[in-house]
């Protein structure tokens, strides 16, 4: 039988890096896998062109979320957000963006509108340009509203800093609470929104960032936004490429009280549940408290240590993610990310 | 009534532009329309970012063609092609790309294989990386099978052909034969490709062009690949930006035989339809023979001189474009596209 695409291989966790390896990413010939920088074989979906007397940063990501409207923000704030927080993940500055909107026929005009508007008030506030763009029209019932496809041009004066540079001892931080932004698309998507009080999406930009990586850049080993596969595909991500082990204590995780009853009732892992207003950070031990004090003055007020990076034990736990449960257990935390399609 | 997204608005034509200017170019405001360098005021899905030694420009556009396979090519080699083109038409040489999958569940995972395969082949062949790029998954019947966003990223050693060049005197030149690309998808989505004997997507990257614009580029005032739109958008564009008249002579467009045809038997007008793989350009008029000559020995056999650009001999012409008829009449060009949908 053919094999097919399926709703996993979205999901952003090994499904998803696994496919992306098998049919672009180990095809791609060695000498064009970047242009004078960082390609596609080591970050996904951002790049970095050395141009000597200034790195360019680019992402791209398409937003095909489901409902485009949902608790604390829209299509247009997720794909503005979403691609400030890749940039200044790789430790850059956001400087342009340009975005491609294929739309359905159909759709309001004032839907679009809203938007647009939305979406430039962000861009305005940060000083971000948008310099181009692409608009298709596809007919009803061949794409279900709208997809944004943003591109993000950074511009980084310090040194990128990538998902490789996970060291043992390192502390693991998290900004703020996590699972906000796949709960709020999930109980929306269940038309069970309107029924649950307290979730809304976490869709918010991260530029604040900025400021801490320009203070202890070189103490920060990793950074992330757990998108797409939560804070389990992330931190499983860091530990396979090094080879070491992370371990988080599940207690030390901030969680919103009714994300985690709605969680809870579904039966899904928090870890396994996207965010797009917080990121995780691999921090030196001997500045992770510095860290989580420059965090908090930046109004990252719940940013927390919640584990940190050591040497396995056994060749069983390299590369191996392990939580501490509530009531003292271990368990290994998998890859796996809540199956939810058009999450982002 | 709420105004709705119409299939027009998607044609690439004078529906599109306004919609454009109305919702999103109006709304940037001045500062945040470009970034050191050339933004969405003047060209729609590209940009320049000047960085002193090096002018960069980039390029973004969503495929959507339905079907993704048609005579003459798919959805993969369409957005490489149309990407580089872009690039090219700005003078550029593309150096990187990236890409957005966004694919249907239930899509043979070999479709993609065959399409990425093809893609791979083509960058190769023209030494261009792929640098990163996205990959998401929508549920069945939300999505018809793939749609591709694909950004481009060139270097510009000259100054970037824009499309605000046209002068009084200026020859107008196509490269090939029009028309071609729409007219296969046209075919293929009325369930007539089978049927019709030599038609085919013109499909293909015009690199070639680059060694044009080096030789003849400051005599080159305009340069644009007729996509969406056909060259009744292109010219009318040109015109109503300058206010010049552009004349064309239909008895001077290259067009095959079965191409004319088939349009003929349809009622549409063969400058209303995409090319993927042509050019038109505005050439200084002491410089437009040896711009013919240069272009046949690159391989364009077929260019010809179509037209000129003139003084409008009346307010009435100021920004129109006007052709000569087969039987010698004139007749007003508008800038109706072909309302077809996913042609691109």
């Amino acid at each position: 039988m053919d094999r097919v695409i399926e709703l996993a291989h979205g999901a952003g966790a090994k499904e998803t890096w696994d496919l992306i390896k098998e049919l672009i990413v180990d095809k791609v010939p060695q000498n064009l896998r970047s242009f004078r920088g960082v390609g596609i074989d080591v970050l996904d979906d951002g790049a970095v062109i050395d141009l000597g007397s200034v790195k360019l940063v680019t992402t791209v990501d398409s937003y095909t979320v489901n409902p485009i409207f949902f608790p604390g923000g829209h299509i247009g704030t997720l794909a503005v957000s979403g691609t400030i927080n890749d940039l200044v993940m790789m430790g850059a500055r956001p400087v342009a963006i340009m975005d491609s909107l294929v739309v359905e026929e159909g759709l309001e005009v004032e839907v679009i509108e809203r938007i647009v508007s939305d979406m430039l008030a962000m861009l305005s506030k940060y000083g971000i340009s948008l310099i181009g763009g692409d608009f298709k029209v596809m007919p009803r019932n061949s794409i279900d509203k709208m997809i944004i496809t943003m591109v993000g041009i950074g511009i980084a004066n310090r040194p990128v800093i990538d998902s490789l540079g996970l060291r043992e001892g390192d502390k693991i931080i998290v900004t703020g609470p996590i699972a906000e932004h796949g709960t709020a698309i999930l109980a929306a998507q269940l038309g069970m929104i309107d029924k649950v009080r307290g979730i809304a999406s976490d869709v918010r930009p991260l530029l604040e960032l900025l400021t801490l990586f320009d203070n202890l850049g070189e103490h920060i080993h990793a950074a992330r936004d757990p998108t797409r596969g939560g804070l389990a595909a992330t931190l499983n991500e860091w530990a396979r490429s090094t080879g070491l082990m992370v371990i988080i204590d599940r207690s030390k995780i901030p969680i919103r009280r009714e994300v985690k009853e709605f969680l809870d009732a579904m039966g899904i892992d928090p870890l396994t549940v996207a965010s797009e207003g917080i990121a995780v950070l691999a921090v030196s031990s001997e500045f992770s408290d510095q860290a989580i004090d420059m965090l908090r003055s930046l109004g990252f007020r719940e940013a927390s240590i919640i584990g940190e990076v050591r040497k396995p034990p056994s060749p069983l736990l390299e590369g191996k993610v392990v939580a501490i449960t509530e009531v003292g257990g271990k368990t290994i935390v998998e890859p796996k990310a809540l199956n939810l399609p058009r999450i982002c």
